[in-house]
């Protein structure tokens, strides 16, 4: 069962398989963990149903959100032992002047509190992680995230965080384009709309990326 | 109606509503078109259902395609009256060894006979129009189209063609990150999935771009 | 008698011309003006002959970084006065875990103190400019400058700061590569070798921009 | 003896000593040949004196474009023998819509015949190698050159061709801010200006590579 079975009809997802999408990608020998916005602005400081969270944070996705920090825990937890690289693309609190389309899409985003902008404690970065700050929706657009990568001759990205719709799908096609092979944890990304969130994850399937649970990527994983 | 309703619910559509997502960007005073992938290719040589379609060629997306191209011929026709300049991304025939995950995830991609990479005949490009081949989804990725928009002084990007969740969803994204602003005419982009095409419009509309018929943004551009 | 005389030979200064390099590129109309990395590392605090200012920072010019300070600070009055925008391309302080290549070539520049990366006061930012802290020697590179000049439609930029044969060089060659017209004041750049100072602005005359004093940049500006 | 010896004075080579520039970067395990530009248009169809040569391509720097393909062919060797990646960044024909900024400071460059952009024979590509056609100066504009590269996993690039002061120039310095380690044979790149070429390899060993002779280079690559 795929998280887009009942949203892609049956049909749909046959012409993907006749015309030959969806293959699998595989996994390389040197992983590397992208842990995107994973921020209080992103989840809340505390499970709530999405209308109470927004509340604190228009750009709150609610509870969906902690179930996936539970997945990315267990992610997390697994590159420290192993001794791979955790990378934090994160959002970059906004200056006036540096709003241009942004502000004009999504004006709240401008005016977010600053203890929005603080890790969510439970996977927060360790000293020596690499934090990336970001004004923008990929992870690599205006970052040095890409000199990293290649610093740390990583041939693998496991990407989680949020939203599925938004960061994580613009960073998972820009490192497609890179050449990396990647990663979704299905259960470890998260967005503010469930329909969007699997046809997200559907079309990063069938065209970017191995989309799997987080049990399944772990047990991927340990094969390295 | 939006291509949306009735896939995306309506409380979800009020959430995005509540937190503050999908206001207008506008129109910018130099407008710059974009055809991407238009090639038969993605329309096949003939309008046929998509399950006969992709015998000709796997990556096309039927009959819907020559809908786009009608909607497509109607933007050419403006540009080329007001001057504006239309540019043409489009795929380049790939090699044994460019393949990279693209070669992985969708491997038919790789053989796709050469009479596929021609243009459509009836939006193909004019004596001093701009030919961006790429070899990835978005037509910002390896090109030059970032020079050529800024030699234009373009600051408003219509962005057509397909599909829409591929190339057109990353293209908008990258536009929208280097502050152009963005229109996406929905009955000018067309892809292989209803339910994938409808949502990715969803989501370029609350993020990234203003989307709207072709007949109303034909409007927009008749105020400039 | 261009700061390039007498050190390329003027039989090789025939040979450009020769071969037609080294046409004007001219200005547009909307010019933009980065002052790059003039922090007090680069300067140090008070102006002193070479070998004295690198026991403040290693990284330190000497005392032409000052007089390129007095030519910088004539532009960016110019610049206020005519509502022209003023961007800080700027070196951000490097944590442990950034060095990469940077720290293998140049490890000194991994322990600058704190007060090194402050702006030089004279021309120092003022509320509302653009800042964009670096780790590289483009300007472009991992950040957001290319966002931020479409977003103000710039289309020509007057490059000034330092090093000549480092970051200012560096941003040009790419300013030039994404089609912005570029002057380059001459005597508003610096750098810790006259040599190399004066090959780098005849490589730019040559090949990406227009090179002249400063006081002919204002004379070319004051014309837009 | 370096080359820059003679043109950068010792004071000034002192200088850089005392403030800590010049540190090698060493090698790495997975090394990769560029050859830049290495095509008739730069090197002529024969050896001739550099103001013979440009009466046939005003692109081409002369006799010493020669010399450097002898030693580009000792590294081509080396690397077909190794069965390391050998990649082919070259200059693609310009349209007359494509000039842009080039087209204003080199006009003579969008005027080049036909076969001045072919390969150079004694080191032409092979069935395999990864051709990258381009229009700037950095290999890396605008190209999928870093998508290869991580695709191929390199670590260290061979960076040779022309001109020094040029592409080769632009794309070590993006070759180093991408965190790759950088090796420039300091006779398998060349120039049409004998102390522009000089200076900028004094620039480079200073900052970005590790400068030094074919042979010498060579030694280093058969530690690998």
């Amino acid at each position: 069962m795929k998280p887009w079975d009942g949203i892609i009809s049956e049909e749909e997802q046959r012409a993907y398989r006749a015309a030959g999408f969806g293959r699998p990608t595989g996994v390389g020998k040197r992983p590397a963990l992208l842990i995107i916005d994973v921020q209080y602005r992103t989840t809340g400081t505390t499970p709530l149903p999405f209308f109470e969270a927004i509340k604190e944070f228009p750009t709150s996705c609610g509870d969906v959100a902690w179930k996936a920090v539970d997945n990315i825990k267990l992610l997390v937890d697994e590159f420290r032992q192993r001794g791979w690289p955790v990378l934090y693309p994160h959002v970059a609190p906004k200056n006036k002047n540096e709003g241009g389309r942004l502000a004009e899409k999504v004006p709240a985003i401008m005016n977010i509190p600053a203890h929005g902008y603080e890790f969510v404690k439970e996977i927060a970065p360790q000293p020596g992680d690499v934090l990336l700050p970001k004004k923008h929706p990929s992870a690599f657009f205006a970052t040095a995230l890409t000199s990293h990568l290649i610093d740390l001759q990583a041939d693998t990205l496991v990407i989680t965080g949020c939203s599925t719709s938004g960061c994580v799908r613009s960073s998972v096609v820009d490192a497609f384009a890179l050449n990396f092979k990647v990663l979704v944890p299905q259960d470890a990304v998260y967005d503010r709309s469930r329909v969007s969130h699997a046809v997200n994850l559907f079309d990063m399937a069938e065209k970017y990326a191995d989309v799997a649970t987080t049990t399944e990527t772990l047990e991927t994983l340990r094969k390295i």
